[in-house]
């Protein structure tokens, strides 16, 4: 299933800016009885990426889109894409502009259920995030180091790989964000210089200072990774994996993941 | 005129990686009396670039692709993409792996010629090209740099821009590669972090040491460029362009840069 502006589509108009540059933006989102969860949310960052990119979205008409949209498609992932359009030859963006929405469907993911109830093993990558403050934190259309991160491993013993910045600091999953748990106090990467916001990263910040946890967002090193006493990683489909080795280094299910775990387990009433 | 995998199309495929992660990469050529000019160039830098992407492409029958398409096109440019081809959602490269070739004609960019013939001032950039090794001279669909750098200037007496590394070194021009002459060697900067290695690049260096130019790859501060006794930008399309003036710096249409303007105006005959 397949829409691009609204319209049931199997193709993208070949000179659109997506398909040229990378010149969008994009969101995962998870859909359970004709529902888009964490809307709000998902719309916000895709409003806040426009903003930054100069794309002059109708973020009212693409959230109307993407509710009739996964109102059609029941359950699964819609993904949403908002493009800078149509482009002439060369980089400089069209005037007038004219964003293009595309919004494809899929079956929801089929991870194992060991996944979270027993935590996850991480490949650490060799390939390493650029750093670049411009497009940092925003879900761009700009993948090329999460697909060769991504292609390092194929031993599903491994359900997520690490990334670090090309200065060796901890970044984030290659399609998750990253969560440590050190004296109490939950701790994840902060994102100006490269990395992609995650929804579920916000959300796990909002719903642990709700849940008077103390959080903390900075840099983090390998070291201080290792050394933590929980680890865990998150993203909008799957909620939260927590992690159980990387390296030589393991870890328990500890407290503070498991209670997060299930702060997260139903969305559904707050979005 | 458009193609898709050899056949005449307006669409791309809604699944196609190209879109979702700029997962490929791209050539831009200039077609003359139906045949592209620098093609073995092209085709050589594509194949390398697919060979560091691990996309698995068939050099040969997108090569003949080009030249049927080239002869159709007669005169004006040809834009070839080389995609990862057909993906599920998810960055993991998909098995087994389907390139898919896309090509796009349009006319002959209507450049003025003063540009070639007095030269051009260069806009200085703010937005700065993150270090990035494992793409570094890739030509490839990742582009929002670009995007955003040519997004940064309207004002026509701006031929080009001027990027620098977010290190503060000079790498190159939005569309171009740029080169330095001091006491009569040529100097362009090296690509190994960042940057397009463009085949007019290429040219340029062989063309100079052919005819004697001492060449030189490496780093290159502002200072430097500031001091250049002359500085030229180049791209397949537009050949040479000599540089007049960037900030307070302006600089004399120098007698390197005319010689090797006089060895690339006709590329025909070495294609």
């Amino acid at each position: 299933m397949s829409w691009v502006d609204g319209q049931p589509a199997e193709g993208l108009p070949i000179h659109d800016r997506a398909l040229a540059y990378g010149d969008g933006l994009f969101e995962t989102i998870k859909v359970l009885a004709g529902c888009p969860e964490l809307l709000d949310r998902h719309l916000q960052r895709l409003e806040h990426g426009c903003r930054r990119l100069a794309i002059p979205c109708d973020i009212n008409g693409v959230g109307s889109q993407l509710i009739a949209f996964s109102a059609e498609l029941g359950e699964g992932v819609a993904k949403l894409i908002v493009s800078r359009g149509e482009g002439k030859r060369g980089y400089a963006p069209p005037v007038p502009c004219m964003p293009r929405t595309v919004l494809t469907g899929s079956s929801l993911p089929n991870y194992p259920k060991a996944h979270a109830e027993q935590g996850v093993r991480l490949y650490p990558c060799t390939t390493r995030l650029a750093e670049q403050p411009i497009l940092a934190g925003l879900k761009h259309l700009n993948r090329l180091e999460q697909v060769l991160a991504r292609a390092e491993w194929q031993d599903p013993v491994y359900a997520e790989g690490l990334m670090r910045d090309t200065s060796g600091r901890v970044i984030e999953g290659v399609f998750s964000n990253l969560f440590i748990v050190e004296l109490g106090r939950l701790m994840t990467p902060s994102l100006e210089r490269c990395g992609v916001a995650g929804v579920m990263r916000e959300e796990v910040l909002d719903r642990a200072r709700i849940a008077g946890v103390p959080t903390q967002v900075g840099d983090l090193s390998l070291g201080q990774l290792y050394r933590a006493d929980e680890v865990f990683v998150c993203n909008s489909l799957y909620g939260i994996w927590p992690v159980r080795q990387l390296d030589a280094s393991v870890w328990p299910v500890g407290p503070v993941t498991r209670k997060l775990q299930s702060l997260v387990a139903d969305l559904s009433s707050n979005t």
